[in-house]
């Protein structure tokens, strides 16, 4: 395996700890990676009480439990249902404050010394939001290019659109557009349209003229939704057809809506590839140029980065 | 019961079968309702072959099923995954051929002479659209205001805005806002602002806050929902606030984001009384007036008046 040597070389455990996943990280003293692992074990699934042994379980193989080990923490292990609440910082943040602000729970009968990274949040009424993990990837994307000044896109099932000025978050906000997708794949009557294999030659094309349509006119999108199901009806649409047209709309609707916040600089879309590849494609529509940064890359720099501050 | 009398006064049967559920009512010779009968055995529940069964059996305690009754269906009953599919007319629609363009399933060991009435679509490729029942109910509008020509919207799971001009529907869109609040509330994220008792005195102020939003802003909807629950994490808001204002938000977007139907005329709102309100105060931020038109009275007014035409 080999593990066991490159784990002994850890000088501290990078983790990112979301709601559906917790994975882990051995960093060495030159910040390369010594060692992964990964679970299921997410917030979503744990409480309070299983945050310390799911986390000594996870590391058992890869590192001496007993000996004194620093464990940064970011995600959603730091909300008010997590591990231990580590409170918002108030937008406009400093993300180098991040460390500083964190909250250390303990980790009893071991030598982990963990600190949980707290998230970001907007107040102001009307305006609330909130963020938990994304500001160390917003921390981390400025480590990997740090004159960066601009608008800064997170895909997911919550995506997450911040600008960001050096390490400052001045704004963000939040789009459900992930979670709509699959909540009306799975729930309303559009499922009907949305049966079986997905994937297919016309997804492409029905994600290109859902795009079109969700940036045209985002304001209709209680209406345009129901295009789907009416274009399965009378004009026989294909189940990839309608997956695509689906999520155009919706991927659509949330570009076009916020339009107000492209600046023409460059977008950098952190997320997963598959995903930001549509994004990328729905800005194409605007004219907005992207780079993709894979969001793993940003969640380890961003830990790194609040680690040295 | 005194039913049994009545029901020997019925003429013909007029049934409304939805999605969800059946109703039947007998109408005399003076078009006077002699007894109304109802279930639970909507579409959704059934096998094609169900369908001549659960009629008979619901008004079986009605009349005599062995003497000849002519029964006019609306609804759901004419879908494809219905009892016998009644095509679409293409939107313009004259609403006076309705009884003329349906189909007759046969009820075998019956008296019984069925008609189901067909739905009304829009083919135009990018807004295609369909309804089934709301064009029953938009015929009975015209019977009940016969000089009215104007947007008519019909608050429900799948809203309908429609251009009436006498009997002809000119156009139509179909907007999800009812089952998007439902799929929201039982299956997203949103769901942990939206637990326990979501009737409460919080519950009116949060859907006017959330009806000027969605009004103001219908393009940012896949953001604004977010605000649900940052709201309940952030701000406290109650149970009742949030569902006030994801109703609000989703209504206020409908509204807002059609705005361009509403040409000054007062608008006939076609639904329940409660569902119908909430729709009224929204119009209403925008300075358009409403009147609420009972959904049941609008449908035995339109099969009433397809039976005569």
């Amino acid at each position: 395996m080999g593990e066991w040597i490159l784990a002994g070389q850890a000088a501290w455990i990078a983790v990112d700890w979301g709601t559906s996943n917790l994975r882990a990280w051995g960093i060495d003293v030159k910040g390369e990676i010594a060692f992964a692992r990964s679970s299921d074990q997410g917030m979503g699934k744990l409480t309070r009480d299983a945050y310390p042994g799911v986390l000594t379980g996870l590391l058992s193989d890869a590192i001496d439990s007993a000996a004194p080990m620093d464990v940064l923490i970011c995600g959603m292990a730091g909300a008010r249902q997590g591990w231990l609440e580590a409170p918002y910082l108030d937008a406009p943040a400093d993300l180098r404050s991040l460390a500083a602000r964190g909250v250390s729970p303990v980790v009893p009968g071991s030598g982990l010394a963990a600190t949980i990274l707290p998230g970001v949040c907007v107040r102001t009424a009307g305006a609330e939001d909130v963020m938990r993990g994304e500001e160390t990837q917003l921390l981390g994307l400025h480590a990997l290019q740090p004159g960066f000044a601009g608008l800064v896109v997170m895909p997911g099932t919550h995506s997450k659109w911040a600008t960001l000025e050096g390490e400052r978050i001045t704004r963000f906000s939040t789009a459900m557009t992930g979670e709509l997708f699959e909540v009306l794949r799975t729930h309303s009557v559009l499922r009907h349209s949305l049966q079986g294999e997905l994937d297919g030659p016309d997804r492409a094309e029905g994600f290109g003229a859902g795009a079109a349509q969700g940036i045209d006119a985002p304001q209709r999108l209680t209406a345009t939704l129901f295009k789907v199901r009416a274009g399965s009806l009378l004009a026989g649409r294909s189940a990839p057809w309608c997956a695509g047209f689906l999520s155009g709309l919706l991927i659509g609707a949330e570009i076009g809506g916020q339009r107000d916040w492209l600046s023409g600089t460059e977008i950098p879309l952190v997320g997963s590839t598959g995903l930001c590849t549509l994004y990328a494609q729905a800005f194409a529509m605007l004219g907005a140029s992207t780079r993709i940064v894979d969001a793993t890359d940003a969640t380890l720099a961003g830990l790194k980065a609040a680690r040295a501050a």
